[in-house]
C-alpha cells in the first residue's frame, strides 16, 4: 500500500457533522407545510482557538443561489439557525464554515494586555480590515473610515475598545475573507406540502350508500346531497373507497361469504369489469362528469376530494387481457390470485412488480393518478402501499409531486412499524397510525411521545382513525356510546389530522361480524348500507363540535406541541397543547363505564400561567368555566355526558376579578 | 419539472436501513483488534409476505471476493450476523439481501391445506428446484434427487412435508437465485489494530531524570537500567516525552518561570536547538544507536517504547532558518509565537498550517514519523492533535496505518466533547480522558456508562491516566496515600487501559506549584529531578499486583463489559467485568479519609453465580476470601488498607462445601 494522496481541502479546518434535521445520512427528505420553520443545528468546530463563522444555507430546489442565514452558538459546540419554507415543492439546506481571521483578531485583541502587543495586533487587523475593503465596494469606503479611525486613536486601550464595535464585524462579516471555507458534504432537502397536510380532519363514506331520491343504489349526486352536511360537521377531506367497476368472477357477498348473489354489489377493492379499470366509474355512481360535479361541490363546500388507489386488480379487469404479462402466471398458465396461505383472494389479481415489462406497468400506474389528477383529486389514500415495492412508490410520489407539489398521498398501511417508516421516508406524505388499538393510559403516552418527539416525526405524520371500513376495534364494539364520544375525541385533539369512517362513527355501528373480529358485521364492504342519519342520538353535534374547536385553537393544528401531565388516576389522561396564546388542556377519562376523578399537575410555568394567581379552565366542550390556583386541581368527567374536557386556559387577567373571558 | 426517470432498480425488493455499527454514515471506520468480534445489525425488510434472504459480506479491504455469513432475524425486522477480523489493517463490510423465492414458496407451501393447490404448488416448487440445479455444477445430483423424491409422493402431505427439509434448503441457499439484490449502499471499514490497542498499562518517565551512574542528566542508558522495575511493576508501555534537542531562546526556568539560569534544562516539549529537531536526539540522552539500544531492551523487558509526538518548534528549530514559511509572520516579519492571548509562550513557534507550502509541511511532519518507526517505534503520543487541523491528523495516521497498521497513536486532547470524539473517529487509536476529573460516584458512572455503552465506544478507546506531568488533580493532592491507591486501581479496573505519569505516581508525589492550580511543584517539565525509588511507602508493590490482576484476568482486558451494581452507600463504587469465566467484581470506597460501608445488591444471574447457594468473593488485591449468599452482601473498607476490593466470584462448585479456590 502506498501514501495516501494529501486532500486538496486540506487547509479546511473547520468541521461540520451531526446536521439535524437529517434522514438516514440525507438519503431521504424531511417535510414541512407551507409557512412552517426548520430549525437547523449542526456540530461545528474548528481545531484550536480560533473564532469560527457559520452559516446556514437554503433555497428553492429549483434554485441556483443560496439564502445565507449566520448560525449561532447555543453551546457545546452546536450551532443553530432556521429559515421558513414558502411554497409547495422542494427546499434545499446545508452548512458552511470556516475559521474568521477578523474575528479571531477581534478576539484576541479584546484579551491583550501590553501597549506594544496591542500596537502590533492593531497593524494587523488593519491589514485584514485594509483587505475587506478590496472585497467591499460600495462599502470599503465605511472600511477605511474604520481604518482611519483606528489609526488615529492615541491610546491603544482605545483603539482596542474601538475594535469590538458591532457596526465594524457587520461590516466585516458582509465582506468576510472565506479562506478554506467547510462545506457539509450533504445537500439536505425539505418537502413543502400545503397545509392541508400537516391539518385535516377527513371523513369517509361510501359513495354507493348515498343514495340521491329513491334510487337504489348511491351515486355521486347523492354524495352532493350530503356535501353540507359533512361541511357543517367540519370536515375538509371526503375520502371515497374505490369507485371504479367491480369484477363479477369470485365476487364476495355480504360478509365476505363466497358465494355473492346476482345484486350483490361486490367489493369495491375488486377493481376492474368489462366497464373499465382504474381510470373508469363505476356506471351505478355516475358519468366522470357527475365526478367533476361532485369534486367542485365538495371545493364549494370546503371539502377536498380523497380517492383511494388500490393497485390491484379484479380477474375482469381489462388489464388481464390486455396486459396479461403484468400478472404472474401459474405453471398451468392460469393466473395467479392474490393469497397469504392458506388465505386464499380469488377475487383479487395482484400486479407482479417483478416482471419483465415492469416499466410499462410503472408508467400505467403513474397514468392512473394522472388521470385523477386531471379529474381535479389532490388527495389520494393508497391501498396497502406496503404489498408493492418501495422504489415503485418513491419513484411514483416523487414524479408525481414534481409536477403537482400539492398533491397528498396518505399511505393505508398498518403493518410492522419499521415498514410504515419506510413508506413515511419515502415520500407519502401523511400514514395511517396504531392509534385504533391504542387504548389504555401507557400506551397512549407511549406512542403519542414516539410521534410527537421522536427524529421520526420528522417524516412521519400520522392520521389518525378511530374506525375504518376494516377496522372495528374492541372498544368501539363494547365501549358504548361512551367509547364511541372518548375515542373520536382523542383523535381530534391527539392529532393534527384525523378521520372517521361515517356514518358507521356517529351513528355508533358496533357490531362486529362474529365474536374477536374486527370486521364490522353487514360491512359496507360487500353490500349497500342505508343509514339513518336523523337518528336523535347521532353523534354529528359532537363531532362538529370537535370540528370546530380544531378549527378555531391553532394549538390542535399541529402534532409536535404534544405534552403529557401528571393525573393521579390510571385511568385518566392529561395533555397540553399550545400554540402562541392559545394553549389548552385536555383531561380525558379513558374508562368509559365509570365516572373518573383524580387531581391534575400542571406545569403552570411551562403553560404560561402566572404562578399565585387563579386562572380559568374553560371546557370547550361543555361550556363550562373552571376557576382554578395552582398547578394541582381536581377533575372528575361522565363518560355518559362527556368523557373529555378540552380547556382553553385564559390566562391574560386585566386584574384579579376580571377574567379575559373572550380572548 | 418532468417525470422522474424510473431507477433500473426497481425491481430489488428489499430494503436494508440502519446498519450498525456505523459512525457517521460510514464517513469514518469503527475500530476492532485482532481477533475481535464484529457483530453487525440491519434493519431489512421487503413488501409484501415474501420471505428474505440477508447476507453480511466482509472482506480484507485488500481483497476483492467477498465473504458472506448469513443474517439471522432477532425481530423487529432486524438481522444480525457477525465475523471476527484477523490481521492488522482495513476491513470491509456490507450487507445485501433479496426475496428468495425458494424460502417463500416453502414457507407457503407449509401453509396450504387443500390437496390441489399444495399440488400446484409442488409443480411451481419443482421448476425452481430444477433452476437451481441448472446452477448447481457437483450438487445438480443431489437436487434432481429431491425433485424425484418429492414428485415419487403420492400423498401430497408427503411432499409438503419433505420440502421442509432442512438439507434442501441448505442446497438451495448455496446455490440460491439471487434476483433482484439489494445491495446497502454503503461499505463499512473497521480498523484492526494490534492487541495493545484495546489492553495497554502505560508507564511515563522522564528520560532526563534517568542517571547511569554518577552522570547529573539522565539518558537512554539510565532509562535501560529502569526497564526490569518498570516491567516487574507489570507495565507494557514505556512513554517518553520528546527526546530532542531542546531550544535556548526563551526557555523556561523551574516551575515555568520565564528567566532560566544557564543550567536548567528547559521544557523537552520546546523542540529544536542548533543539534537538530524532530528527528534528532537530545545529545544529553544519548546517540541514535543508544536510543534503538534502549528500544530493543524495552522489547526484551515486555515494553513497547511510545514517543511524544509534539508538532511544535522553539525558535532555534531549524525549521525556522531553513523553512520561515511554514510559520506565521507579524507585519513587522517576525515570526508570531503561540499565544492565547493574554498568555504568551515565546518558547514556541507554532507551524503554520494554513500556509501557501502546507504539502510540503505535511510531508515533512510524516517524515518525522517515518523515521521513528524506522527505529523501532510502534506507539506515538500525540501531543494536542487539537490545535492542528483535523484533516491533517486524518490523513497522517491513515497513510501511516496502510504502511504499517500496527502502528498506535494516543490523542492527547484534554478538551471539550466533540473535539476528542472528532479526534477518535479520523483515525487516533486511543483516546486521553476526563477520568482524572471524575471523582464522585456519580460522575464516574455516568462518564464510564458513555464510554462503555454508547455507539461512540466504537472509535473512542479510553485510556485512563489519574495523573500526567501536567495533570495532579485536587483529588491527589489531598487525597493522602488511599487517594494514591484508590485514583489507580479505579483507572487499573476502569478501563482496560491506563497509564501513570512516574516516579511522581509511585512516590505520592502530590505538591502543587500553588493553590489551586494542578501543576506540580518543581515539576519535571522544566528541570531535571532525583527520585529515590527505594522509598519503603513506594505504591509499587501495590501497582504491581494491580498490574498481574489485570494480565491474569481477561474480565480486566475489556472496555466494553462493564457493568454498575447497587451499593447503599454515595462514597462508595461497585462494578462488575466478565469475559467468559471470569468475573471480577470490584467495590470502591471513593472516601479517602474515613472507613465506608454498605450492602451492595448483585446480580447473581447475569453474573452467572447459581442462586440460592453460597459462593465465594476473592479480594485479589489483599488475598482475603468471603462467604457470600444471595445477592446482598455487606462490604467495608478502609482506605488507610486497602480502597478497594477486586473479588473473583469463584461459581463452579465441586460440591456445596468444596469451593474450586484454584479455577
Amino acid at each position: 500500500m502506498t501514501t495516501h494522496a494529501i486532500p486538496e481541502v486540506g487547509r479546511a479546518r473547520t468541521v461540520i457533522e451531526c446536521v439535524k434535521p437529517e434522514i438516514d445520512g440525507g438519503r431521504f427528505p424531511v417535510k414541512r407545510c407551507i409557512g412552517e420553520e426548520v430549525i437547523v443545528e449542526a456540530d461545528v468546530f474548528a481545531d484550536g482557538h480560533d473564532q469560527l463563522r457559520c452559516l446556514l444555507r437554503h433555497r428553492p430546489a429549483t434554485a441556483q443561489v443560496w439564502t445565507e442565514v449566520p448560525m449561532t452558538s447555543i453551546g457545546n459546540d452546536r450551532w443553530q439557525a432556521s429559515f421558513h419554507v414558502g411554497s409547495p415543492g422542494r427546499h434545499q439546506y446545508t452548512v458552511i464554515s470556516w475559521v474568521d481571521r477578523f474575528l479571531t483578531w477581534r478576539h484576541d485583541l479584546a484579551r491583550r494586555q501590553d501597549a506594544a502587543d496591542i500596537a502590533s495586533a492593531l497593524r494587523a487587523g488593519i491589514a485584514l480590515i485594509e483587505a475587506a475593503a478590496g472585497r467591499a465596494g460600495d462599502d470599503a469606503k465605511l472600511l477605511r473610515n474604520w481604518i482611519d479611525q483606528l489609526s488615529a486613536a492615541t491610546v491603544p486601550a482605545e483603539s482596542q475598545a474601538m475594535a469590538q464595535n458591532e457596526s465594524l464585524a457587520v461590516l466585516l462579516a458582509a465582506h468576510a475573507e472565506r479562506l478554506f471555507v467547510t462545506e457539509y458534504d450533504r445537500v439536505l432537502e425539505v418537502v413543502v406540502d400545503v397545509a392541508r397536510a400537516r391539518f385535516s380532519s377527513w371523513y369517509e363514506l361510501f359513495p354507493r350508500s348515498c343514495r340521491a331520491g329513491d334510487a337504489t343504489h348511491g351515486s355521486f349526486a347523492g354524495v352532493i346531497e350530503r356535501l353540507p352536511d359533512i361541511a357543517a360537521m367540519g370536515f375538509d377531506v371526503l375520502y371515497l373507497p374505490p369507485i371504479h367497476p367491480i369484477g363479477r368472477s369470485f365476487r364476495k357477498g355480504p360478509n365476505n361469504s363466497l358465494a355473492a348473489g346476482p345484486d350483490d354489489p361486490g367489493s369495491p377493492w375488486a377493481i376492474g369489469a368489462m366497464e373499465g379499470g382504474h381510470c373508469d366509474i363505476h356506471p351505478d355512481l355516475g358519468s366522470a362528469e357527475d365526478f367533476r360535479r361532485m369534486v367542485d361541490e365538495a371545493h364549494t363546500n370546503g371539502l377536498e376530494v380523497a380517492l383511494d388507489i388500490a393497485f390491484q386488480c379484479s380477474p375482469d379487469h381489462p388489464y388481464v387481457q390486455q396486459h396479461p404479462e403484468w400478472f404472474l402466471h401459474r405453471p398451468d398458465g392460469s393466473i395467479q390470485y392474490a393469497e397469504n396461505p392458506p388465505k386464499k383472494y380469488q377475487d383479487i389479481y395482484p400486479l407482479d412488480f417483478e416482471c419483465k415489462d415492469w416499466k410499462a406497468l410503472w408508467n400505467e400506474l403513474k397514468a392512473v393518478v394522472d388521470h385523477w389528477i386531471g379529474e381535479g383529486v389532490r388527495i389520494f389514500r393508497v391501498d396497502n402501499p406496503h404489498t408493492k415495492p418501495f422504489p415503485f412508490w418513491e419513484w411514483l410520489i416523487n414524479s408525481v409531486k414534481a409536477e403537482h407539489p400539492d398533491i397528498i398521498f396518505l399511505a393505508e398501511a398498518f403493518t410492522r412499524p419499521k415498514i410504515m417508516h419506510r413508506l413515511a421516508k419515502l415520500g407519502f406524505t401523511q400514514s395511517y397510525t396504531y392509534f385504533a388499538w391504542r387504548n389504555t393510559k401507557q400506551e397512549l403516552m407511549d406512542y403519542f411521545i414516539e410521534l410527537a418527539r421522536h427524529d421520526s416525526r420528522e417524516y412521519f405524520r400520522p392520521n389518525l382513525w378511530p374506525n375504518t371500513p376494516d377496522i372495528l376495534p374492541e372498544f368501539l364494539q363494547y365501549g358504548g356510546r361512551p367509547g364511541f364520544l372518548l375515542r373520536v375525541a382523542l383523535a381530534a385533539t391527539l392529532g393534527a389530522s384525523y378521520g372517521i369512517y361515517g356514518p358507521a362513527y356517529e351513528l355508533m355501528e358496533h357490531e362486529a361480524s362474529k365474536p374477536g373480529s374486527e370486521e364490522y358485521l353487514d360491512s359496507e364492504k360487500y353490500q349497500l348500507r342505508h343509514w339513518n342519519l336523523d337518528r336523535p342520538d347521532s353523534l354529528c353535534d359532537y363531532i362538529a363540535r370537535l370540528n370546530r374547536i380544531r378549527r378555531e385553537n391553532p394549538a390542535l393544528q399541529s402534532d409536535w406541541n404534544l405534552s403529557f401531565h401528571a393525573i393521579d388516576n390510571p385511568l385518566m389522561l392529561c395533555y397540553s397543547k399550545t400554540a402562541g396564546d392559545d394553549t389548552l388542556v385536555m383531561v380525558a377519562n379513558l374508562d368509559p363505564h365509570h365516572v373518573q376523578a383524580g387531581w391534575i399537575d400542571l406545569p403552570l410555568a411551562a403553560l404560561g400561567v402566572p404562578e399565585g394567581k387563579p386562572y380559568q379552565a374553560h371546557d370547550l366542550l361543555s361550556g363550562a368555566h373552571f376557576l382554578w390556583q395552582g398547578s394541582r386541581n381536581f377533575v372528575s368527567l361522565d363518560p355518559q355526558a362527556s368523557p373529555m374536557h378540552i380547556l382553553r386556559l385564559r390566562r391574560r387577567l386585566r386584574s384579579e376579578h376580571d377574567f379575559d373571558y373572550f380572548l
